[in-house]
């Protein structure tokens, strides 16, 4: 697989700084996210990775559908797909959201009637949308879905090469049924992320990620188990306080480094 | 369901003092930790329990079972099954371990491995033992089983009187399969555990417990679930900062004020 680098991984990097260190380093891909692309304009953004010659891996991020009036976040959404695809994203990737009032079977049928009504617009767009299941810890407050293989439930009813799933080692990895679900998400697998679950936790859990190899997930033998499905980037998305202090150029080269020895054990 | 009130919700208090609690709100029975039973005394705590009139719902806690060299957990397995036949608990709760070295499914098989073991063991001494699926944000470094399919799959071999599972509301609310799981676990359902998943979780997620009612948990709706299958007590195990700076009584006082309402919305 080859390498991507989630632009969130060197959080501070503007994004022409971003697209700066991937080519210095030799990755050929980037995940963007939203907002700084924003920031530094959609056009401009997608003229800037087309002259370096990156691919864009992943736009983050669609989704929050849980509410109980979508209308915003559908209109929000259709805008997240027309940037996907402008930027020619590999796949748009959907956080569901988390939970209201104590209603996690209505959160979760929010999250099916959400992408019954973009799948199409997707489509129209040519934007692949990557429902993202979240780890459990998540599931209040960010990702109702919870299992690769509810993920792909949701993702079933619709064309393979519209609606599939985002694999991420960190929201996966504890999963007992997860070698029968990523053998059924053949063809439906959009992303790969990687990153690692250290321990102790941070005091905020959403930054409690690891650079891959430094925490408890096999990730040779995960990265073994997507490969025969998938055939994109392999994209690093470390959300950790450290991580984001050090110098982009030596995040990247370690980076490239672990990936070369294929997420062997660093820690 | 009848209440319970696990002791660690009230850590502060002695055995003596939690006892003493329970018969003063009402609550007919308790849930005890073996290191607080160790300092009152074992069969000094059997008969203050049983002269009080109060049930023993659960001893806690036996398990860590996925060390590479099992035998001391094993003795120490031993000793608990002992500890909760002279306490005559109801179960005795196996929390099964984290992974070491990044061998999940290896620290899996161990959990199995020394159920095997110790079945038979708690069978003679007519114990029976309790797996505890844990929530997946314990995957890493305090249990590898996490989900009650897994735990069922576990128990599965043993007979049905010996090995069963715990339904800790906290470890299982957000499963997608839970429903169809809890209705697979009628027979073996040895424990049901109540509390609540609250948000922002503190800086120790093993802290992040709040009363039930006071979080995200559909608490009635999982009650529900359950009541077919199971018979016991239903027992309030809340590890809190807030709660445990609380007067205990006051605690046991507002317990019993969310178990008579049904765990209905507090918060």
């Amino acid at each position: 697989m080859r390498l991507s680098l989630n632009q969130a991984t060197i959080k501070r990097a503007t994004v022409a700084e971003a697209v700066d260190v991937c080519v210095r380093h030799g990755i050929g891909s980037i995940g963007l996210w939203r907002e700084p692309v924003a920031e530094h304009g959609l056009d401009k953004t997608a003229r800037l990775v087309e002259e370096a010659g990156l691919r864009v891996s992943s736009l983050c991020r669609g989704g929050f559908f849980t509410g109980v009036d979508q209308r915003e976040a559908l209109a929000d959404n259709r805008k997240a797909i027309d940037e996907a695809a402008a930027l020619k994203a590999d796949c748009l990737v959907l956080v569901p959201g988390g939970v209201s009032d104590r209603d996690l079977i209505g959160a979760r049928a929010r999250v099916a009637d959400a992408v019954a009504v973009l799948a199409p617009y997707a489509a129209d767009a040519g934007v692949r949308l990557a429902i993202e299941p979240m780890h459990p810890v998540f599931c209040a407050d960010r990702g109702v879905v919870s299992t690769l293989g509810q993920a792909l439930d949701l993702a079933a009813p619709f064309p393979a090469d519209v609606v599939g799933v985002v694999v991420d080692a960190l929201h996966v990895w504890w999963d007992p049924d997860l070698p029968a679900q990523i053998t059924r998400a053949a063809g439906r697998i959009f992303s790969y992320q990687v990153c690692d679950w250290i321990t102790p936790l941070p005091a905020d859990v959403l930054l409690g990620r690891g650079l891959p190899g430094d925490g408890h997930i096999d990730l040779p033998w995960l990265t073994g188990l997507v490969a025969p499905f998938y055939s994109g980037d392999v994209e690093v998305e470390v959300f950790n306080a450290d991580v984001w202090a050090a110098d982009f150029s030596e995040v990247a080269a370690d980076v490239v480094r672990r990936h070369a020895a294929g997420w062997a054990a660093c820690g």
